[in-house]
Order: C-alpha cells, then sequence, then structure tokens
C-alpha cells in the first residue's frame, strides 16, 4: 500500500507510492509512452466496452435498467490504479521524529460521457447536469464514511501525464485534509472571525459591485477571475446561496450550475484553443467526524469550483513559494471569456 | 510597474504584470520563440560582452581591475526584465475589499560563469566558491534595506520559460515575506514553541542516526532527501551548525558549501542525466525592519537549500492542493544520488 508521510515542518502530508521508480522511469519517452498508446478513438471506457472495466460502483441510466449494460450516461468506477484504497485500517504511527500513516481512502473515476471524443460540455445541458448529478451523488455516498476527511473531486484534462482521453474526472476520498484546503478554510474562518460574514459572499457583493472580472451571471451563480490569481485566465464559479457543502444544492441549483460550468468551460476552450486544465471543487471537509472542530463551518466556508487553464509552466521559484506571477490581469483575462462566442 | 495583490482568503501575495498579455501569448510559439533564439554558444552574459550589458552591479574579480572589464569570475548585472524595481514607494492601497501595493523590490541576475557553457559546478571548487561568495556579499548588501522583507535566491536550470542559457542565478529583494516561506517559518516556530528545539536541528540529528536518507556529508554540511518530498529526488542541503541566516556563514563554512552543492549537483545531474531544476535558499526574513516579530527566529529557524529536479509534470491536483504525490521513495532516491560518480 502506498503510503502517507507528514512534513514535520509544514506539516502536510504526501504521498510516497509503493513499487518505488528508478530514475529511467522519469526520462521522457517512459513517461510519455502511456500518453501516445491511449490514443484513438475508442478506449475501455467507451459504450459497449463495459466489461473491460472493473464492475461499476454506480452509473447515471434510466431505472430498472442492468449494471454494467451500454445504456448509460455517466458511469463511476473504481481507478484502476488508485492512489487511495478501501480497505484497510489507518495504521497512523510514529517513525523517529516524523508521521506516517497508510494510503487509506477511495479513489474513483467518473466516467462523463458514453463517446470517446465528445466531452459533457458538448453533448448538451441534460448531459451535463447528469455529471452535476453524478458529483452529487457519489460525494453524499462517501461522506458516510467517517474514516475519510475530505473529499476531492478534480478534473485534469489534456496534460501529458494524463493516461486517458475519455472524458472522465475523479474523486478522491482522503483521511486528512490536503494542505491547501486547509489554508482557504483557515482563511476564511480568520475573515469571518474579524469581519463576521463569510469572506465569499463578500467576493460575490465585491465583484457584482465592480463588474470588472465577471466571465458569466446566471439566477444562483457567478463566474468571476479572481483578484488575485495563481494563473492566467484562472476563474471561479460561485453559488450565490451561502452553503459551505457542494452537494447541499437543490434541483435547480444543479441544473443552472450545469448550464454556467458548461458554457464557461466552452468560452475557456475556445479562447484559449483547447488549453489543458484542471478544475477542481472545493466543498466543506466531511462533517460527520469532528463535528465540533468545524462548527462555525456551516457558516465560514462557501463551496466553489476553482478552473485553471494550464498555459505557461510554472518555474520552481513560483510554485515553491507560492509567488504566482500572472502575465494577463485578471481584468483583462474576464473580458475576454466574458467576450468569447463559442460555436 | 508590474502590481502585487493580496489573495483575501490566503492572504498570500501575488504578481500581475503590467502590459497584459492576450490569449495568443501562452500559444505554443510564442512561449517558446525566446528559448530557442537563446541557443548557441555566445550571448551577451559571455566574457567579453560586458559592454552589451547593463553596468554591473557587482563582480568577483581580482582586486584593482576595472568594472565591467572582462576580467571577471562572476558578474551581477540588474535583471533585463525585473519582476521588482528598487524605485518607487510601495503604494499599499485598499481596492474595494482587496489590497494592492506596488512591486518596490530588486532582482539581480547572476552571471556564474564566464563561460556560455560551463557551469560553476564543472569549473572546480575555486569557481563554485565564488559562486557562493557572491551569493553572500549581495545578500549581505541587499537585506541593508529596510523596504525588503525576504531576499530571494534561486536557480531555475533547463526550463522552457527560461530565457538565458548562460549558467546564471537570480536574486528578488520582495516587500512581503512569500507565502511558502511563511509557511516554513511558522511550522519551525510552533515546533520550537512545543519542543524548544529547532526542528531543523532534530531533522539533521534524525538522518545522521537512520542514514538512510542521507546523499552526502562534508564537516559542515549534510546533503539529504526529506522524510515528505515534494517531488522526486528532492534534496536539501543544512548547515550542521545551527544558524539561521545564510549570509552568517564564515569562510571555512562558505568553502565547505561550494564542495557539498557542487558535488551534489553533478551527481544529481549524472543520475537523472542532465534534468531541469531549480534550487531555492531558505534564509531567515531581513531581519533589520520588524525585530521585535522575529525574536525567537535566531533560535527556531535554520537556513537551508532546496534543490528540486523537475523530472514530471504535477498535476493540478497535486499543485492546488499541496498533495504531492511521489513515485519515487526518498529512501531509494537518496540511494541513488549517493552511489552516483560523476566523472
Amino acid at each position: 500500500m502506498h503510503e502517507l508521510r507528514k512534513d514535520p515542518i509544514l506539516g502536510k502530508w504526501i504521498a510516497v507510492l509503493k513499487d518505488s521508480k528508478p530514475p529511467e522511469y522519469y526520462m521522457e519517452e517512459g513517461l510519455r509512452r502511456t500518453f501516445r498508446e491511449s490514443f484513438g478513438t475508442s478506449c475501455i471506457f467507451c459504450l459497449g466496452r463495459e466489461k473491460e472495466t472493473p464492475p461499476e460502483i454506480y452509473a447515471y441510466r434510466e431505472p430498472g435498467l442492468p449494471s454494467n449494460s451500454p445504456n448509460w450516461e455517466t458511469r463511476v468506477i473504481p481507478n484502476l490504479n488508485p492512489l487511495f484504497r478501501i480497505e484497510g485500517d489507518l495504521g497512523r504511527r510514529g517513525v523517529g521524529m516524523y508521521d506516517r500513516m497508510n494510503s487509506v481512502g477511495a479513489h474513483e473515476l467518473i466516467i462523463e460521457s458514453p463517446r470517446h471524443d465528445i466531452p459533457p460540455e458538448d453533448r448538451g445541458l441534460s448531459s451535463m447536469s447528469g455529471v452535476i448529478a453524478t458529483y452529487k451523488s457519489r460525494i453524499s455516498e462517501l461522506e458516510k464514511d467517517p474514516r475519510f476527511r475530505y473529499l476531492l473531486l478534480h478534473k485534469d484534462y489534456g496534460r501529458r501525464k494524463d493516461m486517458f482521453h475519455h472524458p472522465h474526472s475523479q474523486l478522491v476520498a482522503t483521511p486528512v485534509i490536503p494542505r491547501g484546503i486547509k489554508g482557504e478554510l483557515e482563511g476564511a474562518k480568520d475573515y469571518f472571525f474579524y469581519k463576521e460574514r463569510c469572506v465569499f459572499c463578500d467576493i460575490i457583493d465585491e465583484e457584482m459591485r465592480s463588474g470588472e472580472r465577471i466571465v458569466m451571471e446566471t439566477s444562483h451563480f457567478l463566474a468571476c477571475t479572481p483578484y488575485a490569481p495563481k494563473l492566467p485566465f484562472e476563474f471561479w464559479i460561485l453559488p450565490k446561496r451561502h452553503c459551505c457543502a457542494f452537494q447541499d444544492i437543490d434541483e435547480t441549483e444543479q441544473e443552472d450550475f450545469a448550464l454556467i460550468l458548461m458554457t464557461t468551460l466552452k468560452k475557456m476552450r475556445w479562447i484559449l484553443r483547447d488549453p489543458a486544465y484542471s478544475y477542481l471543487l472545493h466543498t466543506a471537509p466531511n462533517r460527520i467526524p469532528r463535528k465540533e472542530y468545524w462548527h462555525t463551518l456551516g457558516e465560514d466556508f462557501h463551496w466553489h469550483m476553482e478552473i485553471m487553464p494550464q498555459l505557461a509552466p510554472k518555474s520552481g521559484f513560483e510554485w515553491s513559494l507560492e509567488l504566482h506571477v500572472t502575465a494577463t490581469s485578471p481584468e483583462d483575462a474576464a473580458d475576454y471569456l466574458r467576450g468569447a462566442s463559442p460555436l
């Protein structure tokens, strides 16, 4: 099993994979092979090849139809090469002055389209809404396990390491809250303590007032570029209604979120010519364990999605110091994205 | 002038460049052009072309010889495209709910070798020692300016965005402490508060005891892979003597640091076939302003250098969550590096 190790200075957990790789693994060819092999127009995630994958955990199809049959819109299967495994206990222990635990968790692969070459945003609103419903269903299910502290929904599209071309995202349930999220929770808590208001609600008000970073607005959501972006053309989607957990959205909001995510993804792809990108759902930690610790969480955190196109490599300087440098102002980025009219 | 903006949730500062770039700037060709143009065996940083660069700020040459003449070992000039500028005031102000300031600071380019094609580590110990002396001299000089809160010495080698092939590193003086460093200072302070010992001194003891992550040891320094690395084959160089600021090293330590840095860089280049890499000096913030704030700093922080080969692209998931995944254990990485015998 992979191992989680705690950085003794920063307090963050990192994963060390078992079957440690030699230097040759990182040479260009090795890394590229898996990617090249997966080119083509069909793969095991395509409609009709359901028997070639591990049995599905969940699928979005008409009620009454059999599992692992071809009539589905979205399908969820265990990740073939999981970072976290559901079996076993955490085995937290000290190693000299250090701390480690087993990588117990869950790692699911969400297949977002029956078609290899058509992502959900191009299949129309009902497909996109089915994807959002799948996210909601799996997050709601996994949060019942009190061993899981955080549920990470993310998509990495078009990167070299990305094994599969078939439209998909991943859901990881972790036994620790990742440091990137912890910093955000703490920052939001500090702001709430000082102002007695949610920082995200204040951001929404400020952005609606100034308007210069708005990408799109719908009845229930706002898409805007952040005032201090990590990356050029990064944008966020925030629900206007204060709500700490994504899975608490109602059906109207689900439909509206599908609309704004679908439209802004298409705008981004159009204006940046189909860039590699990631998106990540920022939602409250699992509220079932440690209720006392997160007692104000309902008030001070506000779920949202961050969409990050990968346009330029980050220097070691930028990412290790978190002193990000962006060559396009978020005001200009919003202007380009807002104006984009994809076909 | 470029602008620094504060993330209202995480509290970190990021830079937004003036002359905002359009989407086309990020398309493959645009980014690659500067890199390709700089290939070749000579550039303005080479010996004999001193008049083509801005006048030097500092040079390591025999005393009594004229400035900007060809007889030098290292040369420091203002960065041609600086992220921070020395003139002007900070102009800190609010913009609605947000905060911004001018990017006042310094940005120097340290030319580390008179030869375009021979890095200092291949020119022998006295050249490498001259580079370390240059780092020390420039950091000592810039810390006299109380506007500067942090002095960032870093090298980015072999990356696509890297404009110059000529061996060089960069020194940036910033009006804020970057978040990556702040987290480390705070973690070290918390450890000191709890244990009444320096966390880095404890790490050195632990690594010397276990031995499994040691890459190299000299009289005054230890090079080892960290227990919880951010990257495969990452390693750190730590001074055995507790000391918070790099510029406080004495001459014996300077020579010894040159030896261990030179040797481990060559080991890394050999075992990983000349990879792109970054290194970053982690030293105490400028101790002149805000003395009261950093009162325990001499005790709880310990300068060191982190060397990070860039072997595999990081997924958006990894870097935005700081949940790093490494495919080679630090014990194996140390074993490969320790055993490497470059010519």
